[in-house]
């Protein structure tokens, strides 16, 4: 009953393991999803679709109407250059399943989402990290650029960053699009953002794959849907994949996503409610940090993490410790990428008094553990 | 941008090229779903899990709540013997790709569905056939043992079958369970049966992976929910690749099946009533075969399709041409493999008066052709 070479070095990933010591007191700085409830618009909309909405199969690639609205706008075809997903982790399956043979090479940024190198490796590909360089983690796009070779078939940017916070700028993603090799965008936090709207690399290229959805901006990552915006050619082999890992994404959650979508005006509220709350929590983080752990890091420009220095040289067993004697989750860096040693990745999707008390926590115990 | 090989000789399968061509007129009985619609208690069910449900992530394998209920009388651990899916097509995606590796045999029934070869050829493996003979498609329990060799990695069986509707008796169920390799027994028709509930492989052998869920029962394909019931040893590398496959099933789908199995009254009134409907097109579906067709086949024992001889070389063409000129989609024996030719897979899943109407037009068409 041996597993499958391609799954017999794939354990539980370290965000998982650090999350298994989360218990019902914990301080919990962990979590990857937003602090965000269902208001009443979109309980309601959810009860239309409860109440008369079909729960038959959709087209593999998802409710043509949804299709429709989600590309309104970028000039993308809706019958084949969108595939509508059950949420960005399956998209990024059915990507890698459609195109990463054994010997590819995948460029993954480091420190970044743990899934990029793994799916990599599942495929038989081998990650090749490009590093993020702190303070300001900015990507060096002629550096990624340098690291293409003849084997590379993937490179993945993800702006804004999990777990970095930072954002890629247009230049930067313009000279990556022009390299040449499939790009995917991993653009899921794109809506939460502090100072402007991230730039897309939608339009950038022909080779260029963009994820989104609705998870993080509308608290809905229990629902399960995202997107992938591509060139009819680069979908084509992704749709085929999609649709034998996923069959369709769930009815309800398209015909939600479809409400959704069509009701622009509470839509821009509450994205806008959402900055607001998410712009509070990053103040409550960041004072919290300099404060608590002495240390100055350059503002989060989006997403809902940030990632700070610890003096600990194993950050792993530093969250373990941190974990077990004082309740406080956060995610050791080195669960990103080598480049990550030495930091922590800190969520502020939680209520400002638990972000506090929990960097209060962390800075006690980083004090008490240097004496 | 070539395609990864694994995906280069994958194309849409012949299913969904028949359903293509069907237009809003067509008398469509090619569909694999059943024709059901929630009724007042699932849409009330539905209503308050919109009103108040949770639409953060669950667990990996789905919220504990629900596995209990799933695996109760079962004598299953639900911490550890239980993964809940986005389906069960996610789920086969899972186990194939926990599993199976290049080089190794995967015997599937032929006549069959479509994705165990598939998958199959998709993790680098070689699918091996098991004939089903007409007409009664028994499985030869003997026979499929011949086919296991060093390589054989896994054995699908599928009863109720997908498209035959036969179901595989007690004993020929354990003959295989014994064999020794990994056995995947796909249950997702289960709860339609005309006679006697088709016997089930749990608790067969630690070998024995189960696939169940509500889509067919339920009506509720859409949905997107299923589960995978096996040892924990067995079952820890399939959670693994769910996780990175689909994170988790939908949160809705997962509460919503928690509420249908919290209410066993009403769900077995409306098993019985599912149960007496498919009755009900089923005769509507064998009379029409015996006179329009003249061909005198077993009734099946479960799931909603008959498995019809038609007098035609080659029942791809036929199928195309019988949609293209007279409206009428079934699916082609040979979508189902080498076995299927000379067949057809008339799906009952529809009203009985479209049932009598797509049949006499295709028996009209047989004896014109036959001119």
């Amino acid at each position: 009953m041996k597993p499958a070479k391609r799954y017999q070095n794939i354990g539980i990933s370290l965000i998982r393991q650090i999350n298994a010591l989360a218990t019902t007191q914990s301080v919990n700085l962990g979590i990857g999803e937003p602090n965000l409830e269902p208001d009443d618009t979109l309980r309601e909309m959810a009860m239309r679709v409860a109440a008369s909405g079909s729960w038959h199969y959709t087209a593999n690639a998802g409710n043509l109407s949804l299709r429709k609205k989600i590309v309104a706008g970028t000039g993308l075809d809706p019958k084949d250059e969108i595939c509508v997903t059950a949420g960005t982790q399956q998209a990024l399956y059915a990507i890698f399943q459609a195109y990463v043979d054994e010997g590819d090479e995948v460029l993954v940024p480091d420190p970044g989402f743990v899934a990029y190198p793994t799916l990599t490796t599942i495929c038989g590909g081998t990650p090749v990290p490009y590093a993020l360089e702190p303070p300001d983690w900015k990507l060096d796009a002629g550096a990624v650029l340098k690291k293409i070779t003849k084997r590379t078939k993937l490179i993945v940017v993800n702006s804004p960053s999990n777990p970095l916070g930072s954002v890629i700028d247009r230049d930067a993603l313009q000279a990556i699009a022009q390299a040449g090799p499939l790009i995917v965008s991993d653009e899921i936090y794109s809506q939460i953002w502090y100072q402007a709207p991230p730039p897309s690399m939608l339009g950038m290229g022909r080779n260029v794959i963009v994820l989104n959805g609705l998870s993080k901006s509308h608290g809905m990552t229990g629902l399960r849907l995202g997107w992938i915006l591509a060139d009819q050619a680069v979908l084509k082999p992704i749709l085929t994949a999609h649709s034998y890992i996923a069959t369709c994404a769930s009815a309800f959650s398209q015909q939600l996503a479809e409400m959704i979508l069509d009701a622009p005006e509470w839509n821009e509220a509450w994205l806008a409610s959402v900055r607001a709350q998410f712009r509070e929590q990053r103040e409550a983080a960041l004072y919290s940090v300099e404060h608590e752990l002495e240390a100055k890091i350059p503002p989060p420009a989006g997403a809902f993490y940030v990632f700070a220095p610890v003096p600990a040289a194993d950050t792993l067993s530093f969250a373990k410790t941190l974990a077990t004697d004082e309740g406080v989750l956060v995610i050791p860096g080195v669960a990103f990428g080598n480049a990550g040693e030495g930091f922590v990745r800190i969520s502020f999707a939680a209520a400002t008094g638990t972000i506090g008390t929990g960097i209060e926590r962390m800075g006690r115990y980083l004090r008490a553990a240097s004496r």
